[in-house]
């Protein structure tokens, strides 16, 4: 079995805010990041199986990229995660929530070949989701 | 002479936006830079000098992080460019325009020690200001 | 199931060195590495868990970082790994045993929300230690 | 149980061409990479066991760094992947491939010690092939 | 005066070869480098200017991306830089000659905005040619 | 007129200390950085010249490599700055004071030659000294 990983960046804006919170709420529970502020995500999205005989390919690189620019850079690059998608009406976008509904999304449109996503939301911080995920 | 160079890094959220045109002229103009966005900027900061011979230092790291923190990290970062500072009201917060801006309140602080800044947006793009600038 | 991770940078001095040995067998066996030498260490910690529902985060950064300060670079950071500390007395600072020693000190402060530690010694090498280590 | 990972890097120059194709079919299969074009290759080796007592190492270095020059860089490095060597004359050299090629030469090199191998392309693409292969 | 830098990659194959000299001629003067490799090279450009007042633009993204890609990526991008193109008949793809190459491209297509270019071959190893270059 | 760069990388202990000054000074005067500590240091020889006609080179980078392991990897490489080397008896070895220790060697081996050097102390912070240095 072999897994092949493609990255792609990003760049939306964000702030930790529930809607069910006032503001002062919101800044005591979130701090620095209630306030309005973005990220250059990478995302890597990791695909397994067996190589095409023909292609020597597990997945076709051009149909792989249409996939993620479909689902996600084109849903969420240059975009304000919180009023642009409908993903964090009642959770934070904390890079937990944001991978697994990338996650989620990706799931439904490659299935079972579809190993798992790491989001990086800077140098020093990233998440892991791999299998189903449990939202 | 001797150049030393520190580098930071904060994240801000920004749109280029022109109060005096409309909605459509903005995204005419600026196409999907005109949609809340976001970036992990990382800002270089160089001075220059002779190393003090008691210390071996062009300048003392605390007092450079102290600066940088006061005049840049401490108003922009985990900031929307646009709402939350003034610097933005009449000019888009482009990556040329945020150094110039930069550049600027760092050669107040900082004077002829100062030798210039480089400011990243993302791995691919990046803007120099050296010198006096142009603003 | 959800893993963050976290990145830290600190810097230290050590040698290869067993005291039950002589100098020349220290060099026999260790080579240039039985000569003081130093890096910056890069250490990623890795915890997992599901995502709070009230803020959707998998453990607060502001803890994740007190422990890895508390427990980590609070004792190597601008130390000498060899005299300073009471780990490698026995047992030569590779990043073998420095992968371990941090694995414990963390699964001590953080149970089975740890899922590793990677620490990387340069650009080209690197340790992973995962689940219960064999110390 | 601690994995250690060591990276090298090589260059090497390559086209995806089935020889069975003709030109024309080559072209449409495989687009701009049926030409001829070149790659700084990283790979990294990860080898895994209980450190050694008396040297703290799962496996010497100047050792490791032997059986990759023998086995990789020294077939790989500064060389036409399809023209001066005999691993891709039936199937195109897809970093899928030739990610398994290695392997298998380490496999038969390390033996259980070896736990897998990350080829990177470029930046932004990469293959892992970890345990038993399955060409 | 503000300078933008504008970073793109690309991957070509390559060899040190001078057609004036017998193949030994060329081993003996070029070493492993007379043999067909690869880069995948990462270019620089910076430009230079006054932002624009109505843009804050040094010069338009989209329009400098379409200038590299005519001109260079267009060219150079998965090919064999001593078959494919006319610039290395007499002189071999040294980062040095081809570098100049790339900077009299670009001061033709740029003229004065243009400040100068950095080629990086891999990432222990790099060319600037800034000004009028000496070709 | 050309730039080559060649970076190395080394890794070296050290710590700022004034052998004129007590342990209390010196800890008062330098802090955490009076502590035995050690870096990864990473360094960038920049060569300058018009390349040779008949090879495309500034300089041969054998030669080039030869001078930088002859004085400076082969002189700081796995050592202590402090006691293994006579430079810092005077002056700590600060990032500046170690730049221009390195700029004087290489300029005394390669002359005109040399443009400059970068010393990288880590990511975040490096030095440049260009031209006749001022020691």
């Amino acid at each position: 079995m072999v897994r092949l990983t493609r990255a792609v960046d990003f760049a939306a804006s964000l702030r930790y805010w529930r809607p069910d919170l006032s503001e002062a709420e919101n800044r005591a529970l979130f701090g620095r990041f209630a306030s309005q502020h973005g990220h250059n995500y990478r995302l890597e999205v990791t695909v397994q199986g067996e190589p095409d005989p023909a292609t020597g390919m597990v997945m076709d690189l051009k149909d792989l990229k249409a996939v993620i620019e479909r689902e996600i850079t084109g849903r969420f690059d240059h975009r304000d995660l919180n009023r642009d998608t409908s993903f964090f009406e009642k959770v934070p976008p904390t890079p937990e929530h944001f991978a697994q509904v990338i996650q989620e999304l990706l799931r439904s449109a490659l299935g079972d070949r579809l190993y798992g996503v790491r989001l990086r939301q800077d140098e020093d911080l990233w998440v892991d989701v791999v299998g189903e995920d449990a939202s």
